[in-house]
């Protein structure tokens, strides 16, 4: 129930960071919709075809379009209001790639995929469905170029394989790698840390 | 008989929409006709892969690919004649799209999926060929922008579902289903409607 | 050991060719190796996904993430030397296009399909690998636009269905193939031959 609350928070956080990318390119109705619905099941979509678990998890589970639907209606409505939620937003987003992050992990598991694929697809599901809302906006995805995001995931899902050797429960190493997620990419805004962009001094290379 | 040369017919004209945006971005020849080709099997493609139908349709039936190539190089030849046939064009691709979506929802009823997922897959399978066409040519697909298209096969598909309530043959409400899409879609040209583009009154929010 | 080797090599060379691209677009470190990861290894997904092959190849083999990774840290600590090995990696990338045209056959005829749905997927193998690349840089797919590309691995499938008629092993064929595709290229480079592009003398058709 708990792990339900966070999943739909993580879901209206990511359809309304699509939405607000879709407005900026005034895109029509149906438009808005499909981005905030690629943003939010963008990356379990690419997660569930890599590993062949079809039909994709959104296909047998039509909540995820109910509230998605809901959520662009009540964006849309309120779009000039925001603002104002825009922390929360942060918060519930950060919270959203932890739990994502995680969920992806154990979708890797259960395939019975070594851990650095376990880790491709917690960072897949957690940050592809803002890499597909850029794609269809026609922009370069913005976690290529700044912001720790994926970063954070790929740091979480490390944490994840080191703490599982310890003789708990996987259920903390779980628990524990959401908080990592969290921890890395709260510290990382606050004192506006990101990778360094990679280029060459000359372009003839 | 009937349906495969509608079938056919929508090919055609989703191929010919492909090499006219390709020919507008000056591709080379083979580029021209991998869009043909997107446009064409796209939306199939995509829903295949989503339910986990493969390997995905056009790779069993290498009529696909004859048609499309045949296509292509019809549509070069005569490249400069393609205005002539515009409207011929516009009607088989209101026609394919009717059918598409049809198509979709029936292989949605055949996984066992809800109503609503198969109302997706109708679009998915009618609409998204043209949304794969306009991102490899670098463009924010147009159906995300203006006319009524996607609209159209939506509303066709819920038609699909409460027609199907009625007792008669589902064949009735097949047909229904394609005739509510291509009418939605004329009218809508007629009469040029299209959805309210979505934005903000400012850009800070 | 000898196709490992080449396998390899194909591999440092589109995952170079990947940096290369990232760079120009200015992208941070993860972008930089995600985009050398699609270059390297996006045309063996596709082929995977729409035959069904799933969990994908690399997702099964961590040999490739750590060879790609190496291989990005590699290129952007020597980034402005890299035009030293130019010429190099040319060879490498148009051996790896050749071995990967074979590689994508050999799959579509244990997966039965047809010839031309055969050679689609070695071209799919060698090129779309790049096409991706351009996609997440917002670029549209320079094998659409310019150069013998493609047509070579198409050019070497035809050769293999041929050449396969003749009362000799199967593995002279597949040699024969990664040859034909290896002297198209280098002779199209070297004659600066490519397709023509396709436009329309006006634009309103």
């Amino acid at each position: 129930m708990f792990y339900f609350i966070i999943d739909i928070l993580g879901i209206i956080s990511f359809a309304i960071s699509g939405v607000l990318v879709a407005m900026d390119k005034r895109l029509d109705l149906f438009g808005v919709f499909i981005i905030a619905f690629v943003t939010a099941t963008g990356g379990g979509t690419l997660r569930d075809l890599l590993i062949g678990n079809t039909p994709v998890l959104w296909m047998q589970e039509p909540t995820y379009v109910y509230v998605i639907a809901g959520t662009v209606v009540f964006a849309i409505i309120f779009r000039n209001q925001l603002k104002y939620v825009r922390r929360s937003l942060f918060l519930f987003d950060t919270i959203g790639i932890g739990l994502y992050t995680m969920v992806g992990i154990s979708h890797g598991l259960q395939s019975g995929l070594p851990p650095v694929m376990c880790i491709a697809l917690g960072t897949i599901t957690a940050c592809f469905g803002g890499v597909i809302r850029d794609i269809l906006c026609n922009e370069i995805p913005v976690i290529f170029r700044k912001e720790i995001y994926a970063t954070a995931c790929i740091m979480g899902g490390i944490g994840f394989f080191l703490l599982r050797k310890l003789p708990y429960d996987d259920a903390y190493a779980y628990v524990a790698t959401i908080l990592i997620v969290i921890g890395i990419r709260l510290l990382a805004v606050k004192f506006k840390i990101s990778l360094p962009s990679i280029y060459r001094s000359a372009k003839e290379g």
